[in-house]
């Protein structure tokens, strides 16, 4: 049986809680250096979160992870409202990946002053693909995302890392752009995609599929497959056929399927015999499945 | 004779400096408690900065002071280039100051991809007065504070406090703004403006006045004495009267002079008999005086 995490909901309960870890594990160390990750989620846990919580627990001393649902990034109120909230069975698996402290405040703590006034401003990176579905949406997160850092910051000397999943490509590139652009004492970390057995890339909005939904949701994956086997036999990417095979599938209203270059997402071409694919790559896919909005990636690299 | 501060010119350099001394202080302290302090500036230094310097000189074990012209915020090429760069003499004021650091590094140590993709938005508060005549100037320069409040963080544990003159009044309630709203670990403290005898506030703009200019520029501190006197006397203020002396002087051409709240920067109106003077606030003024623009402002609580 795991131990259930330390719950923190403020600030000051946070940072005291981490503290008081981070000089026990210095205490053990002969050479007194230790480290801290930070695992931000917005609750409604599955096997995909439990993948940053296991990553931050292998590579550092004291683990912290959040749950804050942010009202900021959710452009449409019945999307905050239907967000899963489920603390207790969050608090039981992240203890069970060995997480120490959950920092779990309420909004007021957040956002004392109501809305903030000044905001990271998510740039052109932002406003494309994702962002062009949901206008504020990385303005939003990556607001949240430079106070949790901040909240999150070892409060005795330690190494500092932040984990986010691969499977929100435009969030973890946006994020590391944040950090590198205004010099956050961070280092950010990319966990890979957690999957279930039929390929369907894990999502807390994957438990609003009907059957029939989530049977038609795995032309996502198949298709990003698809061109993963060709990326990996070096040859060109047939991705016309890719795109062919989800707009023939029932129930999927496709809004993007790109090849992108990881860092800066823009639209990569390679799709003629003349260009075998070769270097850096992530193709990203959008769809409506019924009226579950999904998105997934794979590293074409 | 004063001694120069060790000059650093990337963060590795300044993080290994401000370690030592920290360290050096923590030695000294029998509690261990220690302290830094932080300078940002643009050079072209004048006793207003030297003002800050001591500020910080007295309350803090370490003091670094930054030096750089940050591109981003200048919206006009012309502008960016006249900024004046006296190194030197910086060097040799922030000496006879204290400071220990001074953190001057190229636009390419600050901006090592070019101009920066993920940035700071100073919003609505940004957007008014000093913002609606410079459109991007908060934007760029909360954006470089970001980036120079993470620079000058303690790499060990300390107090952390960084200083800010009151002149540039809407600057600083965006600095606390952004340290409040995006909840960077650090003190915002303003420190308050520094006057030439005849009243003038200093300013690295006022050496490019003529003689006649600079005898002219002298309405705007007599124009805000003259509210001021009013509030220290719980009157109604007579802003109107203010206005009608600025707009008489010659050579001077009025942008706006505002009595305003002091976090929100927000108009408050009592320029009547029903409402004498009493909580807090400020009156700000900003005018073209032949060809340089400058800002004034007092505080009237």
């Amino acid at each position: 049986m795991s131990n259930r995490p330390q719950l923190a909901t403020t600030y000051a309960e946070l940072n005291a809680a981490s503290a008081e870890l981070l000089r026990e594990a210095a205490g053990k160390h002969h050479a007194g250096h230790t480290s801290q990750g930070l695992v931000p989620t917005m609750g409604g846990l599955h096997a995909g979160h439990a993948a940053l919580a296991t990553a931050a627990r292998q590579a550092n001393d004291v683990v912290i992870a959040t749950i804050f649902v942010n009202p900021l990034q959710f452009g449409d109120a019945a999307d905050l409202e239907r967000y899963p909230r489920t603390l207790d069975a969050d608090l039981d698996l992240l203890g069970s990946c060995g997480v120490d402290i959950v920092f779990a405040p309420a909004v007021e703590e957040v956002y004392p002053g109501g809305e903030p006034m000044v905001r990271v401003a998510s740039g052109p990176l932002g406003g494309k693909l994702e962002g062009a579905s949901r206008p504020g949406h990385f303005d939003g997160a990556l607001t949240v995302v430079a106070k949790l850092l901040h909240y999150g910051m070892p409060p005795i000397p330690a190494d500092y890392r932040a984990y986010f999943g691969k499977k929100d490509a435009q969030q973890l590139a946006l994020v590391k752009r944040m950090a590198a652009d205004l010099n956050f004492p961070v280092e950010i970390i990319g966990v890979p995609i957690v999957r279930d057995e039929d390929g369907l890339a894990l999502s807390s909005r994957n438990r609003f599929l009907s059957a029939e939904e989530r049977e038609a949701a795995l032309v996502l994956s198949r298709s990003l497959r698809y061109l993963k086997e060709q990326a990996d036999r070096h040859e060109p990417l047939d991705i016309e056929g890719a795109l062919a095979m989800v707009k023939s599938a029932r129930l999927v209203e496709l809004d993007y399927l790109e090849v992108v270059d990881p860092v800066t997402l823009e639209p990569l071409a390679f799709n003629c015999q003349d260009t075998p694919f070769t270097g850096e790559a992530l193709a990203l896919i959008a769809a409506k499945v019924g009226p579950v909005r999904l998105i997934d990636n794979v590293d074409l690299g």
